[in-house]
């Protein structure tokens, strides 16, 4: 059976227990972890690291790259044992993002595409050891992920020193769905030879030196499962006003038909998103994206896609089986690329993506916030929205107009941080319409996005600020001391929802407010 | 003469007048100017559409497109005429401002790199009429441009008619110094085969159907110059700065040398801080820049630098003068191309580059506003900051500390608008030194740039601002209602210093502020 796994036989004596390998790593060590969203991540040796650091009398503690999240099993295990110095470049974990805002754990919110070339450029601390999850080391000695590919590549390529945890409970079928490509160093780079969205230009393995494989550990552990919530009528409504703005665009001539390339974001509102498209005409979809959820196998199975490309399966407990059962159905219809390919500004940029991403919140002038609850805690990070919204044909947002029983606005008049600014913001869909911002100045995003997005009960008191800050003047009119005011209001009564709405809005009409 | 400038028979015939040809524009047309600073900027047919509006009796309106700001022949005389509805993708002239902050003109403030790739998938009003300054129009009716590409290329291929000024006053020696280059359509376009800053990958001219070629308007006026401000201590502290960081990165080895190729962003302190470079070591030096001013050719001139590429030669009269008559000299070491060549993200990311650009104002967190005074008020607009800063190899922001003769703070606790976010801002420096922030978490960013970058004077409120936000929590801290008091405080008080700074301050140590 491990010969299938280690077929180079001289790593057959490299076997070693994860408390052996354990052993291995020191205090101020940087660790690259595998692992994008709870798919392919490193599952037993944190717990392993986790359990030394306990019976440590000196001061123990670690830098932890990942791809992206990762389970609980590195997240809350190493955040919680207090072993995590930095962090990065993304995670979405309480007890990790508990730590994270007590400012216990440094925490580098990154942009996913970034981290490769910053190892590559010396900006961050350099890898010391890599422990990722393999379906197998093959006869050279090189490294086959399994379910996702993340920054797997850069961190092998990276550090000093590798541990393998092979992963018996990953089936061999999933060999032949990786597409590995190394970019080479800026400066000295040729251009990435991908044009279409299905193509395949590197291996199927991480090639490494074998010299460098200290240990390998014999796991036995399926991923754990990507659990979402189900899509709600709010969800079901952004995906039919998404739908219809598709539609009308590909009338009007401003989108192709079959459509260019989906992206869409990581959670269960971009899962219902793109379950939308289960209902609607389209066909010939081709998905280049970061993660592959459930919808995009259901898009697969029901020939609405005919491509997909990512950097995981992310995936519930029933549609994993279904797909790792049915791999030889999927396997030229699905790519899985490191997280540098997935989110390339370059690629995304030539292949002239729609990217579907998730807000938090939106201001009126259509700056969004991905990240931070009141502008001070952080909730996940920003991932990689920048990367999408920056270079696709159409950067598009969704959020809920609302959220907490709708004791909270998800348009604001001020946004409490920003991680994507109005220049990379063209359209802003929530249950209640589409914002297309696109030729728009300040002024005329304002009045879309407060008559096609805002939830109806916060109107007037956006209309009022907006009324108030146009007296003002300036190209993106505020009235600053009152800017972040509903965040405050919030902290103090439970609800931006104000009181008595000033009567001056009554008076002013879109139109005026475009001109004084 | 002019069977030089004109070199198709069948065109010499399309000579018109200035007011001749602004009888074409129509009340709702979209006009896309060349220009990009005030240079190869449409020079008589913009004084002639505002003549012919000043006798129009009905509403008589036109979007202005550009490469990005143009001389006062184009943004003064249009929007004091009134004629302006939507302007983008950038602009600088006082009177253009004035009316933008009114409200007046519709300002759509872009992504240098954004706007031909926004008009090639129509989510902009297309391009009526081009009005292009050119050198000459060859035999087989394609167009020269003079001193600047910008957005040139991209108007003439959407434009349904094309007026040029053929510009007598720009040499011929100027021809060949162009490389335009067409990317082609977002989802169906090879990879750019550009892989050195200073290679060539297109033609000296723009391709066009001549038939398009609606009329030929003879001037002879040369560029408005670029006059700058000479460095003061603050700027020579600032490029001193830079210099320091770049030597000890490459002693560290995390910068090859010769150095990547330089950007720097437009204006005096970006000319200053280039100017620095005459004084050190450094060699072999290549620029892959927005524009070209005076110091790239004083760096030329001294042997430093090897290759420039820009969009437009933006320079002193003086400097103008010389450059025009040696250009036999410069012919092999200076590229003009057009803005999404010079601006363009996988260029940007593949070549590497160190970019620098000015901000003018940012947070203790790094996020930078470059756009915006008091949150409200446009100055100038994003222009190319975006593109280079989001994807080169080190991006740096460089200000002075402060403001109004210290009244204004540039390190605010909150930036009150943003441009930049954090996760794309890598160093900072002021006149007092350098924050390196790769790397770094939040609460590590802040100390950073309150003790490296901000004015000692302002240097107390910053620490009674970020402890206080340290005891709220969060991997960001702020305390929202004071998180824009600052701005609030100069706008009554004129001044950012609030008197009596809080008595934590002395207690709270760097070390005590990273973890509580």
């Amino acid at each position: 059976m491990l010969t299938n796994r280690i077929r180079n036989k001289r790593l057959l004596e490299r076997i070693v227990s994860k408390e052996q390998a354990a052993t291995w790593i020191s205090h101020g060590m940087t660790i690259g972890f595998s692992g994008f969203t709870s798919s392919g991540d490193a599952k037993t040796m944190p717990e392993a690291i986790a359990e030394r650091a306990k019976v440590m009398r000196e001061p123990f503690n670690i830098n932890v790259y990942t791809g992206a999240s990762v389970s609980p099993a590195i997240d809350a295990l190493l955040s919680a044992a207090g072993v995590v110095h930095k962090r990065l470049p993304f995670q979405s974990d309480p007890t990790m993002r508990s730590s994270i805002n007590m400012g216990k754990v440094q925490y580098i919110d990154q942009h996913l595409s970034d981290t490769a070339d910053q190892i590559r450029t010396l900006a961050l601390p350099q890898v010391d050891i890599a422990i990722v999850e393999a379906l197998c080391v093959t006869e050279e000695g090189y490294i086959v992920p399994t379910t996702s590919c993340g920054n797997t590549p850069i961190f092998i390529q990276n550090a000093k020193e590798i541990i393998v945890e092979i992963n018996l409970a990953q089936p061999l079928s999933l060999e032949g769905l990786h597409d590995i490509y190394d970019p080479g160093m800026p400066g000295n780079r040729p251009p990435i030879p991908l044009i279409k969205a299905d193509q395949r230009i590197g291996t199927t393995y991480i090639k490494t030196n074998p010299g460098k494989i200290r240990g390998i550990v014999i796991t036995h552990c399926p991923d754990t499962p990507k659990n979402l919530i189900q899509p709600d009528e709010d969800t079901k409504a952004i995906a039919s006003h998404l739908l219809a703005f598709l539609r009308q665009e590909m009338r009007k001539g401003t989108l192709p038909c079959p459509l260019p390339p989906l992206q869409s974001g990581v959670g269960s509102v971009a899962n219902a998103v793109f379950h939308g498209f289960m209902q609607a005409e389209f066909t010939d979809l081709q998905i280049y994206s970061e993660v592959l959820q459930d919808s995009v196998f259901d898009l697969l199975d029901a020939g609405k896609v005919k491509s997909a490309s990512g950097g995981a399966l992310t995936l519930s407990a029933e549609k994993m089986e279904h797909v790792l059962a049915n791999m030889d159905h999927y396997r030229d219809k699905v790519i899985l690329r490191p997280q540098e390919m997935t989110n390339n500004p370059e690629l995304i940029r030539r292949l002239g993506l729609i990217a579907i991403n998730t807000a938090l919140e939106v201001d009126v002038y259509g700056n969004v916030n991905s990240t931070h609850i009141l502008g001070s805690k952080m909730m996940n990070g920003i991932g990689g929205a920048g990367d999408f919204t920056r270079n696709a044909r159409i950067s598009i947002f969704v959020t809920k107009s609302t959220a907490r029983d709708g004791r909270i606005s998800s348009i604001v008049p001020f946004a409490s941080h920003v991680d994507h600014t109005e220049h990379d913001v063209a359209v802003v869909i929530t249950e209640n319409g589409v914002a297309d911002l696109r030729g728009l100045a300040p002024r005329e995003r304002a009045l879309s996005l407060i008559y096609q997005c805002a939830h109806p009960v916060y109107r007037e008191q956006l209309l009022s600020y907006f009324t108030e800050a146009c007296q003002r003047g300036g190209h993106t009119p505020h009235v600053l001391e009152k800017a972040l005011s509903w965040h405050s209001h919030y902290r103090e009564y439970d609800t931006m929802l104000m009181t008595a709405p000033t009567d001056t809005v009554h008076e002013a009409t879109p139109h005026s407010l475009l001109n004084q």
